[in-house]
């Protein structure tokens, strides 16, 4: 049985309620959520198995973590416990045109202070056929991104499948490194990819051209295909900003050189959009691992079109919900 | 003065909040409704005289639907006690492309035990004018339905007006009779029925066909009036599923032969869309004993798009709101 | 620096949560607002120096509404005490075609009791440059009619820039006056006013002609600056009521005769619309004061379009975010 | 059957959560409540036939007090409405050493602004053989004084019982009469009355002697015994008041001149209060009408403490609940 | 590693908030537990391996508890789905003298539907050492006692210990079958007990005898000892009921005919109750596993006593907390 | 008028609601506190003017703090904005034998990297008349160490009143200083001191001894007599822990020598007791401000007491409701 595995932070995410300011704030809902855990627990959540990998504070708070994490049916046997602080995300909701706001309190976190050893990937990876990880994890401390390092050499070794998110943080990479330093090896370590212009062009100066969006695309994947002759599919989102709750979706994948693209969503009344781009990864994780491309790419655009109505972090719609809307049913009946 | 009184069963309703999924909540809301009661409580609320009988298990779960039964001016002193437990559904609410989904948890409950001469029908039936029922009822078991078949020759006898709603449920009829069997004599018996294709063919084996819209419904009223000798009133609703928020909803009724169609309205940002049938069967209702057809199908359609915008089982707008609804407001203006 | 002081009533704000009728509400939330107060703890927000004179019963809601005002950085030492209640509104929330519902609840506050003397204007006039106030002051009652008066005189005296706003409302104006017989002089020693067709009508008998919104507003403009010759600045919001959660939102100012029109914003998704116009007019006076007529107009409009995605009465976007509205983003993106 | 029907204000009861002070509550707990209505309320509860009359403001405020009171199985059909707003009161709740604070905002009520004839006594009184009134009423307004005189005569013609509640409410009495002009005649047309040392001395200038609790309660049956020869019964109520949420509780009532006395309850965690005593008036009014005096007084102790475990003005405890304590369990134990 | 592994139906519970009764309710907390869950999940949280195994209907609600099981790090690979519902007990939270009121809706619940072969037990107990039950489990249906002694039988042949709580609940054993018909053969299979007079009487009609708590505490033993001479350890816990939310708790456990006595503790200001004898059933066991009888005995009796202090079924409390207690800290200060 | 400054840092403080462990929290209360502002806040309530200096980081968590200080009347014009993040504490509320648990997150804060010369103490000290530091502060960082020193060299200049609270924080001081290098000369400064054995000896290395409470009081003033002869006053709090929700409370102040004992309380259902020694602190410095020295501490104890029944850091009680403590009555009664 296919097991995908991921590395990553796992933040407390405390948002405020219908639509408040901060500055309005009585109480925050408290949550947990980091882009690799969301995208494991999408795959598990579809039935894959699923690990996770990752460094928690030793008290109270960390061990809340560890605890909403095991109801996703996620393996944490390998996390570890050790450092400082949980780091935090703030999360003010917006709505029409005023969007949502973040506000970060992450740094000298458990998982900002990991070294390298800590992690013993070769038990991690037992039973595991793929390996995921994204952008942010080199970007939040060189200790970070020489695990994630450690952990991409251990996974070719073993002959994982490796997936990557490019993720560029702006607030992040002030380490004294350039993203660049770091990122081209490891990115030629994958085997498939979710890319965007913006990262491309932060991570390795990649300028993206072309008249419309899908000579862009294309633009953007030829040019990974020369730098990272080891991809094998490069996807890309492609989201259509309305307004804070009302967006387009939809995704082309280039599998080895073919092109298949997605239908194109209209989501309106957006529930929570955080983690939407995580639960097209771990949607199409699991689609890649299931389907032919063109299905995969479908899977993983209805899934995350989906996400867009769940609260939190992780997604939680079920097979069977992303099968009826791939089969058009876009007509929110209401199911008895 | 025209009273209506109706027979049907009373659900414990547990819904989400928010929009979680189930497997998000940690807590529900608690509400009591049922499609029959939430028929009455609309025309009681407009200013009718209102009664209904049920049966609700002797607990604290059963008083507490009294109760809550009582707030609406309906008159609840021919409710029965006995039986198991009450019934339920847990409603978890959708938004955009994301439907609403209902878990049916309502076997062995005390109206699903429910045996002929429990109710007084002659007791019942004191100083009404009219009697409410739908398909839901004689789907529960069999002792729902002889009761309901009591209920309807009764009130034949004492003269009342007779209403009904197809409202076929498909997870219902599992107690050994076809639909068909029971049904036929049931609805003979009406004056008024609120019609759907897809009832109509689970029930009688009617085919509706017809180019559009207007054919199909004049198709379905010929089909049922051949059948049906004694219909005076044949009312079909009209919804356009847009996403689980967004609606348009509009109706015609056949009155003796003469169709009214009413207005059609867009109904943007739903608040709750369950019982809306319901709340249109209660104007209906309210409607025909108190203006022409035309004026009756304008009413029982702004009052149910209204509905839409109401927490909960029962509509609870006002006279003047549907009336100022009717007279072309849809704006939403702030009411000082 | 410059410093706008207001009077005015605040009134405690008792509202439905999550679109609740009035009939289903088991609890209020309690907020304090009031039009003039709304307009400086908005100019105050921005930056600007703020003060705010009014009359609180000397109960301990009185004092809660004294604590929840000085969050905002308005200075209150001028408030007085006394009288024998807090005025109170009831706030029903509406949705898509049911339009929110007020209820006011008044009559007998301490402010109500105002009467002249009270109130030591040299005082709080003290570093200020600007005063305003709203045609709902002398509608409360004679007393409050007299303050008002005597607070302009004091104003003009001691050469203050000053401004009003209409806000016409029908439920006040009860104590024996007609609004023509107060506002006559009051709006006679305004260099600003925020002014409307139906408010104008009302007040002055000034009917508007014209056959579109541009040439409806240059009738209006005429007739007010020919009424009222020392009028230096006259602006005219429009709203577009598409529904109760959906408005298109505009405006204009005349300065000196010269016409200066903003962009219209499109807001669906609204969270409050109570407060719009009065962040209209905090940003107004801020903006007449730090920029040129027509960024002060889009600055003005521009906030306020926030404001209707914000809960309560007070708007509390911050400078940048309008600005970022005001360079065309209203996609709604994440802020990270 | 036997039917207790009351007069009195209902008034909407605003109260903080969670212990909070005023000064930081953003919501308050909304419910509806008052003296004479929490009377009848209680003894329908218990099974006894019940009505309230009293006058609503005829807005959507009014009417969700209305619907809330329907909720208590108390016929409310003879209420009318009229006047110009609610009574309001709002409830901070202490605890420990922090007693509850009260705020009253009745003035103005629909009411206070009763006059006579308003109510159709004979209508109202159909059908009942108890009547209760207490002295919140005569103090409320002339009006208010007015029309519950005219019912007391009414029901003396009309020979029901009639009971009446001490209630001296110091905040009251301000429109001109002293209590003693208008309790004399009223409290001399009774049957039974809930006295008070403090009430009776505000009332009639009666002062109790007594070297112990008993001999002062002899002291005041006495007195009150001479002074108003009709009165049949006098209940007197003891509380200890040791902190805010614990009390001790308990009665005595002295029948034709016999005394019976009540046991003792000690009542930790306290979970409201208010309505207290109302609830032992409701449950010795249903206890008169069936039991002995001992049994009476015992199951209205009872049936009282139990209420302070209870939210909200009413008393909801099942009889069987009040027989269990009765029968000595006061273990609180699960019941299964 | 000991493992404990348990059978036992998990229901969903929901409960009213800050002690509202049930007729006042219109939210539930949503939660679910199950005695036997209760017990391991309170010894994986002390760090000893866990597992359960049930019955869980095959829907959303099923799968929500399957996801609120797997927080507690209690193995729930053996759980199997079927059945048509979810058992539900409705808890209404009592408070002094008035208490907690339980209303059982399990009936026809996936569990209770369980047959013969449908648990694989020999997978179960893979790496088991230890199989816990309880009473309630053969009182639910022939099928559950069925499965409940296949599951004995397994464990006996495998090797494990195995323990038994005689939880008799009198609203269960409606099957046909009386107590001890099915009772005798299952704890003769037992070597630890968890006991009480009751129980033993409703079960085998044991009389218990003797003039204080410590007499009877050994009639009982001696006669469970003769009667089932495999049992190893007999524990009887004593709760005080002083109030609602005042217990004192301790516990006696004779280990092959040696009595260790436990100290007691005086609970004041209980917060949850319920699961309070599993929670010492599982801290007993963990206790068992690792330390000598006496200090076992204090563990569990210091566990369940903390466990008053927490919400919901399950005990939270860390090994450090209990140890606090038992060094004899009741103090409650804050922990910086 | 006098008017008392302090300084220190201001957490964001996240706490669990009804009594949950870390491990259920879905939601956090979040308010703002801090030792030396809640004792400022505490004097304002009480109607003294008071100003607080502190640093915050310049986000909108910042911002929100110091929204929520304004309430309280403390002047914050000289708060300075910068650094990286807010501090948090996360607090889990005990009950009866489970104390509350508190997380620090405060490292990295705005206020640990304050440095020399960024607070104007010339302009903060302005119209003040005493200064209240605690030891917190210089247990931060070595910069709030030396900006604390500047501030106390500043006051001294300036002639203001100097208090301190001894406040030891064990995970504190981990910055390469030991207190005593740094307290040493800072208490040296001061004129009045809330003292504690614990404090004392972890400071100072005093020792205490006696053979009861009131000898062991009378050593410690005497060490700190001898080694800080500049102290005019030294307070010692007395705190009984009985639970986590009964404690008793009393305190001495020994003034140049003379003692003055106040009474004891016995506190039951504690609604927070965070901050208590804080509002102890806030009411003496009003009291010695205010009242000779024996009512000082009996009013500074009667204040403290009450704040154990208000939720959040700061005390809210008002003058008028010690006094009512302070004259005897702790029976809690409703005061309408």
């Amino acid at each position: 049985m296919k097991k995908v595995v991921a590395l990553g932070e796992v933040l407390l995410r405390l948002s405020t309620k219908d639509f408040l300011k901060f500055a309005q704030a009585g109480e925050f809902n408290a949550d947990f959520g980091g882009s690799e855990f969301n995208v494991v627990a999408s795959a598990a959540n579809f039935g894959m198995k699923a690990g996770f990998v990752t460094r928690l504070p030793d008290n109270d708070i960390g061990k809340c973590a560890l605890m909403e994490m095991n109801r996703f049916n996620v393996d944490t046997d390998n996390v570890v416990f050790g450092g400082d602080r949980m780091g935090i995300y703030f999360l003010e909701k917006g709505a029409s045109i005023r969007g949502s706001k973040i506000i970060y309190d992450r740094k000298n976190s458990g998982f900002a202070s990991l070294e390298k050893g800590m992690i013993d990937w070769e038990k991690t990876f037992e039973g595991a056929t793929w390996f995921h990880w994204s952008g942010i994890t080199p970007g939040v401390s060189q200790g970070a991104a020489d695990v994630c390092l450690e952990g991409l050499k251990a996974a070719r070794e073993m002959g994982l499948t490796i997936s990557t998110d490019f993720n560029y943080r702006a607030n992040l990479w002030n380490y004294g490194k350039s993203p660049s330093e770091i990122m081209e090896e490891m990115v030629g370590l994958c085997d498939v990819v979710l890319a965007g212009d913006y990262a491309a062009s932060q991570y390795f100066g990649i300028e993206v051209s072309g008249k419309d969006e899908g000579e862009r695309q294309m633009s953007l994947c030829d040019q990974l295909r020369k730098r990272f002759p080891a991809l094998k599919s490069i996807a890309i989102t492609t989201r259509g900003n309305i307004s804070a709750l009302h967006n387009t979706w939809s995704a082309v994948i280039d599998v080895e050189g073919m092109r298949y693209a997605s239908s194109t969503y209209d989501i309106t009344h957006i529930v929570d959009r955080i983690g939407a781009g995580d639960s097209f990864m771990g949607a199409l994780i699991y689609g890649l691992n299931h389907f032919d491309p063109q299905k995969a790419i479908e899977f993983a655009v209805a899934a995350s079109t989906l996400k867009h109505t769940i609260y939190g972090d992780v997604n939680l719609v079920t097979h069977q919900e992303v099968e009826a809307l791939m089969g058009g049913d876009t007509s929110g009946r209401v199911n008895r």
